[in-house]
């Protein structure tokens, strides 16, 4: 169990204080979990307050001693609510802002009416962008972590090599590599910051089931236990020649890492075979142009061209009418980063260690979806793996 | 695996729209997943417009044939964003709003301001209370869901009996409970209404850890597998002569039930043998006094004077400092619904059919905490048990 280290700390705090220099913001109020986890090291009940220059203040109302505990920041100050902000500023001698950023993009309304109140007549704005843009270049304190989740999806595949059987459910299997994940320690929250975003472990499902779209924002969706969770796997048996998914997040001291390997019994249909090959080989094509300043939109069309080119350009990234407009997803804290390997980004540039997964996919409807997913860190000269579990399609 | 039915959704909306009337709203847009299941039965990307009078529209983006599949409104409609919407509502002949309602305790800023675009100079207004109010009170067909929930919970304390032993960690434990929840069909996502509140189905400790507050607003915390996480199982390992609590959410079928239970290992000493068994007399006493038309907040206030009168006020619902100010929450799509049994709530009563868990405990740091908790519906007479495992302390 890991306590972020005091100068993990400080480097990201200064990485946001130079956003926030750009951007001309006197300070950012953070809330949310995972924000206050990255930036503080410990989820309490509270505020961050971190402003344009000098120490930042993590005002904490429940667990003060559990965020002394954790947080290596200098300020840790008690407070009961978000009406003791001012005061808790003129305390520190620190004058109230006139321009501040929230986290618009996760903040409730209700919240933030609560938060604008407090801060008088200061101009609002949303900090969001220059938060994900901090959080989506990792130290290698951080890329350390997800080789630890790594690790843990790597022995979650070898588990699901010696439980597939015929006639067991894809929820059985689901449960079976779940219970192994929690033993090897997984968190259990896998984190993701889009609203309504809802993701258990990953999506383990088989056959046409795999290939069954659903409301999250995913190549592949599955039919789930029941329409309230609307996704992942579900009471479907698991049968021979059918392609069995097993798209796994893992998530160990608070990072995450998504892997994806394809599992069968007694091989597959050749369609999906040459389609899983096809996919690797996309991978591949990602691989040689992937590197530092090279353009997120231009990786996805580049790789969208080559997927058509192999002739999967009905089924790729999701059933016909179903598709989604990314491969890629930045991953770290939360599951859907910066950067985003999608259509459209034509301003935003790869940098080093920059972390995100990977994962081209073709789904026919009625027979099963196929595809692998990676996560890997930038490196100068290119793409290294953190995730390494082999590639090969797995016929049991 | 459920369809909600016709006729649910049809009562649903027509108490919201009856709801609507009092706050003079023209209609309310819902857009959160536990809303849309509730309203729709299908969680989909997407909106649903209610009226103040006649059909709602469910306007979905992704996945529209799966909304056809599992919601029986009439209107399912599909769309591409929330620009779509004034048009879509000139085809159905309706007129915009003047005065609309949304999720504002839930819905992120951005989003908020995107929709408010749509709806030009309409009036908006926070339209969740109203929506609380309506899903607080429960039909029998949900009632139902739930007595299925309570019998996993109840297999899932028998698991416990089964596996507990000394040396296993917290979090052994929580991984054969998790296990043995899934393969009974539990849903796996546990959903809270609460901005950054989390639950991983429940919180399973042991001895010391027991008794560790967290951010969580609950009156057990735990250590968690990291900070990140914060709250629930560690590695701590099972003692004799601890308490170890087994609080768990059961989940079926888009709806909860909570339950918490001790086990211990060749006993406990006198000190929480007698608290545990005052904390039952206290959950005795919410039996004699809960009735349909009793208000929260006296509720509240009473079985915290019985606490107190046994001598644990300094301990009950908290460790000393990190004390909760509620003892029951309502429960059904999400575990932090109405009706709340907690201070100040001076002008809300029990209504019939609907559903809370009441969770009497008490925390001594450095030794643990017990208590009991129990899932119940309002019938006229007074409460009937959902969860029904034994309320013995369980000594093994």
């Amino acid at each position: 169990m890991r306590i972020t280290p005091l100068a993990e700390l400080e480097r990201r705090i200064q990485s946001l204080q130079g956003q926030m220099g750009h951007a001309d913001l006197d300070a950012v109020l953070m809330v949310q979990n995972a924000d206050l986890f990255y930036f503080t090291g410990s989820i309490q009940q509270g505020a961050l307050y971190v402003p344009a220059a000098g120490e930042p203040l993590y005002m904490v109302r429940k667990d003060y001693t559990r965020a002394r505990m954790e947080c290596g920041l200098k300020e840790v100050v008690p407070f009961r609510s978000p009406k003791d902000i001012p005061g808790i500023l003129a305390d520190f001698s620190r004058q109230m802002p006139k321009k501040i950023g929230f986290e618009l993009d996760v903040l409730p309304v209700a919240i933030f009416q609560r938060l604008q109140k407090v801060f008088g007549d200061a101009e609002t704005s949303d900090a969001s962008h220059l938060i994900r843009t901090v959080r989506a270049v990792k130290s290698d304190y951080e890329i350390e972590i997800m080789k630890d989740a790594a690790l843990m999806v790597d022995r979650v595949c070898q588990r699901a090599k010696e439980v597939i059987r015929v006639g067991m459910t894809d929820l059985e299997l689901a449960a079976e590599l779940e219970f192994a994940a929690r033993k090897l320690g997984h968190q259990g929250i896998t984190r993701m910051r889009g609203f309504n975003s809802e993701l258990f472990f990953g999506h383990i499902f088989s056959g046409a089931d795999s290939a069954a779209p659903a409301f999250l924002d995913a190549p592949l969706g599955g039919i789930g236990v029941n329409p309230s969770i609307g996704q992942g796997a579900s009471y479907k048996r698991i049968e021979p020649n059918q392609p069995i998914i097993v798209d796994f997040a893992g998530a160990f001291d608070g990072y995450l890492v998504d892997q994806t390997r394809v599992f069968c019994i007694d091989g597959l249909p050749e369609e999906l075979v040459r389609a899983y090959d096809d996919m690797v080989a996309v991978e591949m094509r990602l691989k040689e142009l992937a590197r530092p300043g090279a353009v997120w939109g231009e990786l996805y069309d580049a790789c969208c061209a080559y997927a058509a080119e192999l002739g999967h350009k009905e089924h790729f990234m999701g059933a016909p009418g179903a598709q989604v407009s990314f491969i890629g997803h930045g991953i770290g804290v939360e599951i859907d980063e910066y950067p985003f390997i999608a259509r459209g980004f034509k301003d935003q540039v790869l940098e080093e260690k920059m972390t995100f997964a990977f994962e081209p996919k073709v789904v026919y409807p009625g027979l099963g979806a196929v595809g692998v997913e990676n996560t890997f860190w930038v490196a100068p000269e290119g793409l290294k793996h953190l995730t390494f579990t082999s590639e090969e399609l797995v016929v049991l």
